[in-house]
């Protein structure tokens, strides 16, 4: 099994980390975006999306979308949830952060700790701000009520909202307004198979 | 079991779609997000990210995003895929309609449908463009090679994707430009038990 992946981006993180807590063997092989090598023609036959992480798989299929990632690499543990409510709610979670986190949280930060925070790009970071402590809201309102997104377990919903919430300070955004979040976060840290961006 | 949504949006509409295939019974809800009414303080205690569509079971409990209602919904047919792999890629293709797809296609055609194409909004419309192609070239790509996105048989990335793809010339997307994703419509559209968005 291969992955490819920038391991300081959050959608990558989640999936190196996942492999961490499951003892997954595989090959990390470094892919950098600013450099383009997701829209080589060669990486394109991959993944005509061009993005990373990508899954590839020992028969030379593929799996991208890092949350469809994590279910695969999952999906015989009880982290993709227990029953059929809770697996839907992981999904609830997940695509939550894909559509109403990841965009505002991880652009920030991108704009901000790759690009230097460039004059044109201000007013963008600036916006995102809004959306990013909203989606922020969200999770602290769950997670004063459960320990985990889902309930009392750790669950991929917890993996994938992790990899941009830990270093949401690095677009600005302050957690220590997120009490629960900052909880949760020990939480997920003090895992004995946790594993660190760096 | 209830499902609380406005029939004109496609992320409502493919649960309402499935629903059909699937000859769920249901209360539908029709909710007027024009009219903030996602935004009142009682509808925020059932979605607190004050989005539609949403699912009410009949315990009391909540589900939303429209694809872990997709899930949710279909968990037991073979539309979720039949092995772990068609499983994942089912969601791949989820993750890539909430990511790379919607927040193009969909934006556009609200912007211009809904709000008429109004002045302030028109370079963020011409800016939607270029990301809408660029899925529906991904997607034309797997549909000259298959029927439905994950092989020979329907499933709910095909009901996921279809939602606002085959209504994307209301957001400026000529699909004459994409033969094959034309003649998967018209499969889906073929289903017996398809029902159309209006």
């Amino acid at each position: 099994m291969k992955i490819y992946g920038d391991i300081q981006s959050g959608n990558c993180y989640k999936v190196k980390l996942l492999t961490s807590l499951l003892d997954i063997d595989h090959e990390w092989i470094e892919v950098d975006i600013l450099a383009s090598e997701t829209q080589t023609e060669s990486y394109l036959t991959k993944n005509p999306n061009g993005k990373i992480p990508l899954l590839e798989l020992d028969d030379g299929t593929f799996i991208s979308e890092s949350n469809a990632i994590l279910n695969y690499l999952a999906s015989e543990t009880s982290l993709v949830g227990t029953c059929r409510f809770t697996v839907a709610k992981v999904l609830q979670w997940q695509f939550f952060e894909q559509y109403s986190h990841e965009p505002f949280i991880a652009v920030a930060r991108f704009i901000a700790k790759y690009l230097g925070l460039p004059e044109d790009r201000k007013s963008e970071y600036k916006a995102k701000q809004l959306g990013g402590h909203k989606a922020l809201k969200v999770m602290e309102e769950q997670l004063q009520c459960t320990p985990y997104l889902v309930g009392s377990e750790l669950t991929i919903a917890d993996i994938s909202l992790y990899g941009y919430t830990h270093v949401a300070d690095e677009g600005g955004f302050d957690l220590s307004e997120y009490p629960s979040i900052q909880q949760w976060i020990a939480r997920i840290q003090a895992n004995p198979k946790y594993i660190g961006m760096e």
